[in-house]
């Protein structure tokens, strides 16, 4: 078993391709326990540094995609599509999108995964909203698909058990970074939920996993070609993470924007984005024409209130208090809040979304080790981005906070993410490319 | 732990040096065993692709070879001067070298290996001697070196733990081809022996594990430069490794040629390489004021016997019975010998070291697993080298084989190892380079 594996080592680092049969071995093998880690660590490395292709990509995709359970959503009427973003800072526009999608006739089956590293995620999000369940069974999961045409919940253990695998050998050994592992990771869970369509939020910048257009157009590309090679629609927005998406990055708080934005009065950026994710899932979905009938469709539907009457639909299917929607102080709210004043009158030419995701994450908003459990309360709200023009003394942002320590500790990276400059400064534009396979 | 060799493993990866404490934090951590093989196998893998410097080989070499014991040799009056090769096939020039070299005067406390993959191995040829000893212990070792300037042993496991435990884990993990990967494990051993001066033989071609000068210039070149650092006296040969050196290949046939040679009639290339890395020796030892003197030197040591009788004294004090260097048949002997004859006439412009390394191997003269024992008494003995005229129906080879099985499996590739040409051939230069610090 090793040997085959030794020499399947040296083929990826001489930079041949692996087979469709050799990539087989390697997932079979190391679930079976057949393939010690430290032959899996070399490869990837080995991979993280002469890729892979797409025939490659996809025969890994799908071997790790079929190493664990796939749902079944064939008895559930209707075009199934979903988003996929590759992580951020105040990224809450899944918990806008869902609710927002259904509510024009597309049906949302939604895995999301936790925050990773300075990024937040959609299950801790939730989790904020008191007795929501992101753990839900299939079955239920599926009878809540047939009835309100959406349903947001984790990824269970029995879905792609080797991409867990994998994940957690990579986190530890360098390894990443490489788009095409990458791809396979995400793919791999993603395909399993059995949807037709799928739009990826390629996140670029100093925010993101992605920093430079070059990586976040190859990912994007390898997403959107893997997906197609797998029988799915696919498209991809390269959108920009500079700046935190929104005002607030925090679970609860970013739970209050989100439902701002489904009433329809959230910070206009994140409603934009939201709107054009949700008019590509329409157009994957075939309801829609192009992009802007898409638009003006979904807007109709925040107007109406029909996506908020879904959200709250959502909320009560899974064990969580509706009223949240109406009286934010049903969330969990910090005990501390401090002002950062601006020093200076200028314009915000840099807003850090990755110091004040680290913040955040200090604050106990993210985790910073597997068992650590977060603290929905805490959080940040920008209240100036980049191009807005700032007085001396104005707030710049608030932090929301439990302990006194860990305020401390964030205040000097706060400083340092925010700069102003004495011009007008033009804010960076959000949605970047458009990729399709 | 873990956490701080995950930076350390991205820092390689991007291409960064590594420092001196950060590399004695890895081998330190390695031995200990806090840091996991998966880690040190995808570092393995970033170095593979992103080099070491000579400062960081120089740090690795170091903090390996103080993992285990060195040699105390201050005891013991003289120069001592060790020679060591990459790796070849044929290739028993220490077996004539060590006994020749002492018997003019310098001291040659050399510490040898087994064979590795198609390539043999000092020890595993000394063993084909009867009662030879390999295995000495460090007191008993010193005493036979003060007494004849002379002991060829194998590494004891105290000699750089650290080079054994990475060495099993580069072997399976597709990461043995790193040029200051492999400096540092020869260097680890090697310097342990505590000697003032060590020559390099370092093999090129088909038949070694540098198959190009390029490559073969980049390791003999950081093998002198880090000995250098080290505190030692360094030079290094770049020699030819395309066809094997001498006739024969196999254990006890290796015995044969080498008591030939140390007789002065063996083929006259083996004579020659072993009399020109004895001057270098001599020379590193400050006996002679340059090469043609040392050669001049060893020559008259050989025509005066004192180089056969060294051997003698050599097999006798490490318990192997010195008549076999007047009576061949002592040696353990096959029970079968196949003659290869010539399809046609021409010269030899082919015989392929490496397919002639395989086949001995595969009779059972290396090993294919670790814990197989080897047959001494099989090989091939070589008739006509590269460049040598060859009429039809005349012996190329003999092939001397226990297992009727196991000749029938090497035949093939022993016919496609030679080819003729109908023109002259040139025999290819052994001796390519001189490479000092």
């Amino acid at each position: 078993m090793s040997l085959r594996m030794t020499e399947l080592i040296e083929k990826k680092k001489r930079g041949e391709a692996l087979s469709t049969d050799e990539i087989r071995f390697i997932v079979a093998g190391s679930l079976k326990g057949e393939i010690p880690d430290y032959q899996l660590a070399a490869l990837f490395m080995a991979i993280r540094f002469q890729g892979m292709d797409r025939r490659e990509t996809t025969d890994l995709t799908r071997e790790m995609m079929n190493s664990g359970k796939l749902m079944e959503l064939g008895s559930i009427p209707g075009e199934k599509v979903d988003k996929h973003s590759t992580g951020g800072v105040g990224d809450k526009v899944s918990l806008v999108l869902a609710p927002l999608t259904a509510s024009a006739g597309v049906v949302v089956p939604m895995m999301s995964g936790r925050g990773l590293g300075h990024t937040g995620g959609t299950l801790d999000k939730l989790e904020s909203i008191p007795g929501f369940q992101t753990s839900v069974s299939i079955p239920r999961f599926l009878k809540q698909l047939s009835h309100i045409g959406v349903g947001m919940i984790g990824q269970s253990e029995e879905i792609a058990p080797a991409d867990r695998r994998f994940y957690a050998l990579r986190d530890v050994t360098g390894t990443v970074d490489s788009i095409p592992l990458i791809t396979a990771s995400i793919l791999s869970k993603k395909l399993a939920e059995g949807a037709q369509g799928y739009v990826f939020d390629v996140k670029v910048g100093e925010g993101a996993f992605m920093r430079t257009m070059e990586e976040a157009r190859a990912l994007a590309s390898l997403l959107v070609s893997v997906s197609a090679e797998m029988g799915k629609r696919a498209s991809a927005l390269i959108t920009s993470m500079e700046q935190p998406l929104g005002e607030m990055v925090g679970n609860s708080l970013e739970v209050m924007e989100a439902i701002d934005a489904l009433k329809g009065k959230a910070p206009v950026e994140l409603i934009e984005l939201t709107l054009r994710l949700g008019a590509e899932m329409l157009l994957l979905a075939g309801k829609v024409k192009d992009v802007k009938e898409g638009v003006e469709v979904l807007r109709s539907k925040l107007q109406g209130g029909e996506a908020l009457s879904k959200f709250r639909e959502l909320i009560g299917w899974q064990g969580g208090d509706p009223r949240v929607v109406d009286d934010y102080r049903l969330l969990p709210k910090a005990n501390g809040r401090w002002e950062m004043r601006s020093p200076s009158d200028g314009f915000v030419s840099k807003l850090d979304a990755y110091q004040i995701g680290l913040a955040v994450r200090r604050l106990g908003g993210g985790r910073e080790s597997l068992q650590q459990e977060i603290d929905p309360s805490v959080g940040i709200r920008c209240r100036k981005k980049i191009g807005e023009r700032v007085r001396k003394g104005e707030i710049l942002m608030e932090i929301y906070y439990n302990n006194p320590q860990k305020l401390s500790e964030v205040v000097e990276g706060l400083l340092s993410a925010v700069e102003l400059s004495e011009g007008e400064v033009v804010p960076p534009p959000l949605i970047r490319e458009k990729v399709v396979p």
